[in-house]
């Protein structure tokens, strides 16, 4: 193997040495945020930094190695909204109804207005003044997805996964998580180079959630009986096996229909969890999706110019300013959601605070701005500091406010 | 991430697209060749040759999602020796002892003389004379190993595990295996251009050797203590991530240390093997494995050109009459060790038909044989003929000699 490493493009021992350097750092720093009562896709994202091109720069960034890279990130960030689609219980979703709705439309609807209006008519350090631009639309979409996964994980920690609050948050956050997918197709659109007009965006909703709608409707009824034959197969791992080999194919068909990779695996998810196989399917799939989707989150991270963040430097001090607001904006945001829905019972305070760690979809926004040029690094680091702080804040602010007759930190 | 896809140099959709059809297509032929009381490896072999370059041309082959294949591949076999090291058990590896040492060295020793002996004095199609070159070497060691995969599941199939036959047979496939992966390192060598001198071999041989044996003592005293500090981790999925990591960064070190990246991988198994944490391992490792192994025997299968087996054409008869001849050594070769201990009463054909099976090791010589240019395309079809024919024979033939008591084909 030595010998057909030296005759490829790509140096494949070093490679793989890379590879289980971002595994073990992911995890250690994912420990060590967890140890600290972070959640651990935080530790994650400082991986990247620390392992990135203005860090260590051992994230393979150039050539085929950085494609690699690329290519295995989108595989995890794949992976992951398919993860989140299979935990996704449509049932749950119209049960809890009226209130998750409301809550999440107006966490949706208040950070994405407060985003644009900052940045379109507010004077800024990186412009001086306002910039009525796609930026504004992409600095508003960055501010409006929940992570279901971190809000979830934390919930969980806490031993509160039964409350009323819980139920109405995990509900809220799935739905955000539906806008904000929706939302992505439409800032896909923008990035590729689409005009902004009201038909516009009509048509790239339409075809997002008609995609979505179509797939999951077909979905669900053809394939679960597809599954059913697929489990009486013989070979090993057939149900790990053809569910990743179908959240890639509607991945691509997706995207071939003009929506994103990332709703195709979602709607994937949804539809399996569906299948009577769900149960070995989440099982099996998970640990094929830890390994990705660190590779993911590191290579979020190690996008971050630590440069930009260095209070000594002007620019640097702009970055921090612009994240300063963003951060203020997405924690008010969404706290105001929490009363959203007057008609329920419940503390409205917890559903807010529940509401307000950013995640994925914030990040793959973030991601998208800065690939396509739409953002600057500048406005990249800033929206990561947002998720960051975000992320940082919600854990022991609902821990705080659950009291401690909980389960504890763990 | 439709927009990052255009960015990018590769077509991700596409490419996930192209993921999904090998996935599907292996699993679909692998339960074919099972249902028709094969092994599934050689469906998934089929399931190469009908999609690479000479079948469908669904096998991403040329620039960056060719790179990517060979690196998934590459990550497939690599995980896949990594398994048969975590299933290796060293004590009873020591135990079955002396005759599984000796049908594992005669059963490497014959064939190999065999293969060597045919290709170095005999006239054969290719060149119409013997042909005393590196080629030779690859020859006889492409019929050197006994697939131990292939061999357990199939007695496994037939329910026959326990019988001292078969103690003696997985014994001895996996000696086989640890020999076949010495003579990787100096096949590895000789393909780097390596001149053949004693010396040569003997510092191959001691280097490959030397890690494995040094690999093994120090990690298995160490590693255990490590993975009872990180099996103390909150974060999710440690242990597979870890283990996988150990299993990349420890096949990293074997190819700087000059050995090759799976004998790494094999020792990486085997050390895990002796971890308290060594059950959740192999349980987690196993699905990230399938996801990976299948693309390695895809993309071995889309090596073969398939009109060099056209029997209407001259060159075609050349490599068909390759592959008989050799597939008649690889048997005889296998039968013979069968009767290499006779202090040790068992039935010596049951023996000697389970050795037969060639496998993952076999191809991968082959397939450095061809990237490296010492094999032609005739040869390397000829030598994919004779592992299939292998594997395609002991199966039916083991059930035979059984008998129609056991557990049945299945």
């Amino acid at each position: 193997m030595l010998a057909l490493a030296a005759l490829g493009g790509v140096d494949i021992p070093r490679f793989f040495l890379a590879l289980a350097t971002i595994l073990v750092v992911a995890k250690l720093l994912g420990e060590l945020a967890e140890r600290v009562g972070q959640p651990a896709v935080l530790g994650e994202l400082v991986a990247g930094v620390v392992l990135g091109g203005s860090g260590l720069g051992v994230v393979p960034e150039a050539g085929v190695p950085g494609e690699l890279i690329h290519v295995l990130a989108e595989l995890g960030v794949l992976l992951l909204l398919f993860e989140i689609g299979l935990e996704t219980d449509l049932k749950e979703m119209f049960r809890v109804g009226s209130a998750s709705l409301a809550v999440a439309v107006v966490g949706v609807v208040v950070p994405f207005g407060l985003g644009f209006g900052y940045w379109a008519y507010l004077p800024h350090p990186a412009t001086g003044e306002g910039d009525l631009t796609t930026a504004a639309i992409f600095v508003g979409a960055t501010l409006t997805a929940t992570s279901v996964g971190i809000t979830a994980r934390v919930l969980s920690d806490l031993g509160r996964m039964t409350t009323r609050e819980a139920r109405v948050i995990i509900g809220a956050a799935v739905i955000d998580d539906v806008l904000g997918l929706v939302i992505l197709s439409v800032v896909s659109g923008v990035a590729a180079g689409a005009a902004i007009t009201t038909l516009g965006v009509l048509r790239t909703l339409g075809v997002a959630v008609g995609f979505l709608v179509a797939a999951v409707l077909v979905g669900r009824f053809l394939v679960p009986r597809l599954f059913d034959l697929i489990v009486r197969m013989r070979v090993r791992y057939v149900l790990p096996v053809f569910a990743i080999a179908f959240a890639l194919g509607l991945s691509s068909l997706a995207a071939v229909a003009g929506s994103a990779l990332i709703i195709g695996a979602f709607a994937a998810g949804i539809i399996l969890s569906g299948t009577n196989q769900f149960d070995t399917i989440e099982h099996e799939v998970r640990p094929i999706a830890s390994i990705f989707t660190p590779i993911f989150f590191v290579s979020v991270g190690a996008s971050v110019d630590l440069s930009l963040l260095d209070p000594t430097s002007p620019a640097a001090r702009g970055t921090l300013v612009v994240a300063g607001v963003l951060g203020v904006i997405a924690i008010v945001g969404k706290l105001v959601a929490g009363w959203a829905a007057p008609w329920v019972p419940m503390r409205r305070l917890v559903v807010g605070v529940g509401m307000v760690p950013r995640g994925e979809v914030g990040l793959i926004f973030a991601d998208i701005g800065l690939r396509t040029g739409i953002l600057t690094e500048s406005v990249f680091g800033a929206v990561l500091l947002m998720v960051m702080v975000t992320t940082f804040v919600a854990p022991p602010w609902l821990k705080a406010l659950f009291g401690s007759t909980g389960a504890g930190a763990r």
